[in-house]
């Protein structure tokens, strides 16, 4: 692959993919395809009850051939496993950094990522997609006039970045990431603050020079995926909901 | 929709839709949409060992929002439901009718049917896009010399029918399944033999007349269908591997 | 064995075998042994509830060492198979079919079948002998001044049938099956209406013609069953509760 | 019930109830009816491996309707109550203080006690039956000269014996062991030994004479349970394997 | 180890040991080390539900590596075991055998008994460390005034005892245990009566005259726990509580 | 709570706490109580087997009553929480980073840590707890000549840092953890590079600026954690294994 090391991969938003769900996107990066479904329920968790509040949460999955060889299926082994939990946990923590779950009302999206393809950065195409997929869910309720104001504070995006064989490179895909000596996630507000911030030494104890490196592409990157965002939901929600 | 209730749906197979599976093929019938992915792994299950002889089986899967409200993940819940098993072993039965173990030779091929939209006859559908994904999945162990000889013995195609408000329909939509009084899925040969024949009473017991009459629109249908199927899979097998 | 290819192996009904249950009956088919108990209790599933009506649900169960060799305990295993849920599911729709859930009220029968000995056929024995149970139970409720009046419309049998070496067999015994190419088991109303019909290519995909004769021959074998319900829900139900 | 406190329950026991099973029994101790199933398998637990030395095993279940009321089924809910598991083991090692596991050679027995009616006592009457299915698979594995030495070193039987309102009783029903103060299970070798000794005060406390009087009580009853039982096996097993 | 085979290992109780607990206590029998807590909840069962009554309940866990070698966490297995299970309820009723659930008023006692290292006795020493744990926790209740009256009628203690190499010894450590011919576990009130008596024939059944001396010197050894338990709470329930 | 924000909580650590364990530490970080228990196995992970290589994991849990209010137990659901495994997850990969698992051997160390009492930060003191309990069980290989050469090349330390109330604070107890609207876990070596840096915006996105802040406070609160790690071990491994 020819791109350069700080270059995203080919990002495309296709949104309204799904009959049924409020709000449907499907997000490639590169060769990464994630479904993202919202579905909007007319009820809280326990823990909201009589507080007139909403909750956004997030389950992510990956088809068990997903990926370069097939993985048995969660719902066959009867459990869901470790990696899948804390990237759903991560994609709910993300979108609820831009609810307002006052203005959203007594009801709960649920964000399903389905991870069609992989070739890394799913948990990052995930938060970008889900985001789109959870706007267009709220502009359905806003048309059906079930919320009276605008839920979302503004966009969320998230980006992967690490050094490669000593290199700095965003968007890593599958092999990048493979071979890569860190691996930060970094999920951002489309107004330039931090929301997560996850890296991790694969092989190699990073300095905070590299850190601040790191972090310093992933803001660039994230900025170029927020505008991506942007196009299509303007398109989408002409006057109201938009991103700020 | 203003269809004549022996027409099939539109249907609409999609191939090579997966990088990483050995064969892929995602099927439209109507609203309903399934995607087939068929993995090649050279092992076997025990009671086969030492045979020489290969395997077939599939997974059927629902995605949680594949329908008009949400259902939990059957990961999340920890269990398969019944339904989804019953599913997954007729699928599985069904390809096994035209499947030469002995050829094939000592590797299981999984069927992984992903219900992306569900408005009825999702396992028809997905044994309709599976057996485009298996046969797919063999030309690839032909090309890689993996194989010596061709080893499906035809296609077989899904069809589900009933009476609905007294009237014979093919191919029930989701709507329509709901008010069926008889549902029976019938599963044949692409050379008109049966493989499955299942029918239900979902209100009404019906009489042997209406059971031949049902067969009969069943074997019309499915011989529309394997037109197609034979196709999609001429451009793609264009010497050996003919359907017969 | 001598019998003929399409004589029922010898069927013995014992009823009021467990002294708790509302309903009971110990069903024989040859070797085949099955004890089938209703329960009533006066609760719906959450779907039926405010609808005033009942509803009737069956468990199949088989004991570990009911076969040739000892299986695992579902229950130790911690899941139920696919092809326990799938039985399951056959024999609550089969009873449905007979019964008028307004007439019922507002309670559910659940009918356990649990296979003490398995020798083929085990789950055409248990709809033929939780009919009984079922039977008996409404007349324990009718006899409670429960219901006010005979909430069943019929009684229902079922039958297995295939072709075993070419030739038409009915009531298959264990041998029989494994060596049968098509099996179809047939569920039919007491008074010869379809309930459920499902056959299965063994290993030959079979014509219309041998499925004709198939359910033909199923036919002919569930007059009989109907005949010997009949005898014995006679003496135990006088004058209310005639079986159609 | 007219019999007298110290009286047992008429005790009925019916062998070779199951054609596939390597030794059975259906125990009758009152209502209480429980089939025990012996299963020998060629094969010993991963501990045993390499020594030559066989193993005993029970798993104790209650069919869903063996008592007045349904309870629901463990494979359900997926899991094994601790009741389950608790009474299980019981078993196993009740019967594991009468064999010689050198004798027996590498070979696992296991016990399938099925409650098929519950009415107090199900346990013991567990122990007891299971007894005769052991002892009826050791001489068919001595017929098929499987097993050179006898491997029983003699019986077990069990008991339970109990204070109702203040009167010590022996066998208790289910309606006295829900009233009783103290209940307690005793296990005994037929020669007079004890393998268990169970005594739990559901109510009240209980003296060291009350426990000695329930010792006393539970003994003389074993001893007519060991009777029976080697009534029972003395036709059966004409020479070898007298129970001592 | 040269303590006499009829003395107790040396016993401490240290009180107060976790800040959230409404009771709590560490208790060390030898090597044996179990975290004894106590957590009030101001719910019960449903079964106890409008009987103005409480409940008293008791968990048993071993640590993974409370033992010499490391065990599978039964979280992670997804199971609790049969052992833990039985433990867990022998606990419960011990404790439940001094608690007046009329004068605890409806709330639920929870005892987690986790051990931390095992070396013998571990179900004893949670019964004696519970008691402690139990105590201080209504102690709590009562000078928060939620209860009336003082809801303990005395104390439990618990202790193993056993033939080992055919002689009478008590509070078996682990090597003890493992190589006893009988295992005796005794639970009595403070005031010298049984709760529970759980006697198993390890190797040898044991004779009359053999229960009887492990009981009479559970007995003693139980005294003598009683008098440290009495102490222990002297100090911390001045004047009501008082154990008897 | 008078300590300045950017102070420590007092941190204790307390090693050798269990007999059986190849290494063990109690640490106490204000109320925070971890038990850390490392076992050594000799065996490694399936995709390890013939690398001569070994592994480090970890396995993270909660007592019930760890916290103000009891929760259920995880073994008692049936499954682990997405948050306990994401935990697991975290404290393996902290102590992989200073593991040369050629000098380890083909050997898994597990380190299992047990919360005993939870006042924040748990993870955190987890991955300091468990990084002495990992040194002591390498002395212990090393004495035992398992180990030719000290297999790890440092230590780690980790803290969690925040903004609360806008302000800056390090190793946040439950009460400031609760209130943060940034919390930071930062993971770095003994010789000042990171191995994890996780951030979450819990209620407020955050800065570049604050970012940085946070980071720079963690590292100076990691190096006072290394300083107590190392004379901890400095003690216990005199020449040898020098942390870094």
């Amino acid at each position: 692959m020819s791109r350069s090391p700080l270059a995203l991969r080919p990002l495309k938003l296709k949104t309204q993919v799904n009959r049924y769900a409020e709000g449907s996107c499907l997000i490639e990066m590169g060769n990464t395809q994630v479904l993202c479904l919202a579905s909007v329920e007319e009820e809280v968790p326990k823990w909201k009850k009589d507080l007139g509040e909403g909750w956004v949460t997030a389950e992510y999955a990956m088809l068990p051939r997903a990926t370069h060889t097939r993985s048995a299926r969660e719902s066959v082994k009867g459990k869901v496993s470790g990696r899948t939990q804390e990237i759903s946990r991560l994609i709910g923590r993300a979108l609820r950094a831009v609810v307002d779950f006052k203005k959203l009302g007594p009801r709960t999206v649920t964000l399903d990522c389905e991870v069609l393809q992989a070739d890394g950065g799913t948990r990052c195409a995930s938060v970008n997609g889900a985001m789109i997929a959870l706007a267009l869910a709220c502009r359905r309720l806003q048309r059906e006039k079930k919320i009276a104001a605008w839920p979302l504070t503004g966009t969320v995006a998230a980006l992967s970045v690490g050094y490669v064989g000593g290199r700095l490179c965003v968007d890593l895909c599958y092999e990048q990431d493979s071979a890569a000596d860190v691996d930060m996630n970094v999920v951002m507000t489309g107004d330039g603050r931090f929301v997560e911030l996850q890296g991790t030494a694969e092989h190699q104890p990073f300095s905070l020079a590299q850190s601040q490196r790191m972090i310093g592409a992933a803001a660039q990157g994230i900025e170029k995926i927020t505008r991506i965002q942007r196009q299509a939901l303007a398109k989408l929600l002409p006057k109201t909901g938009r991103a700020r």
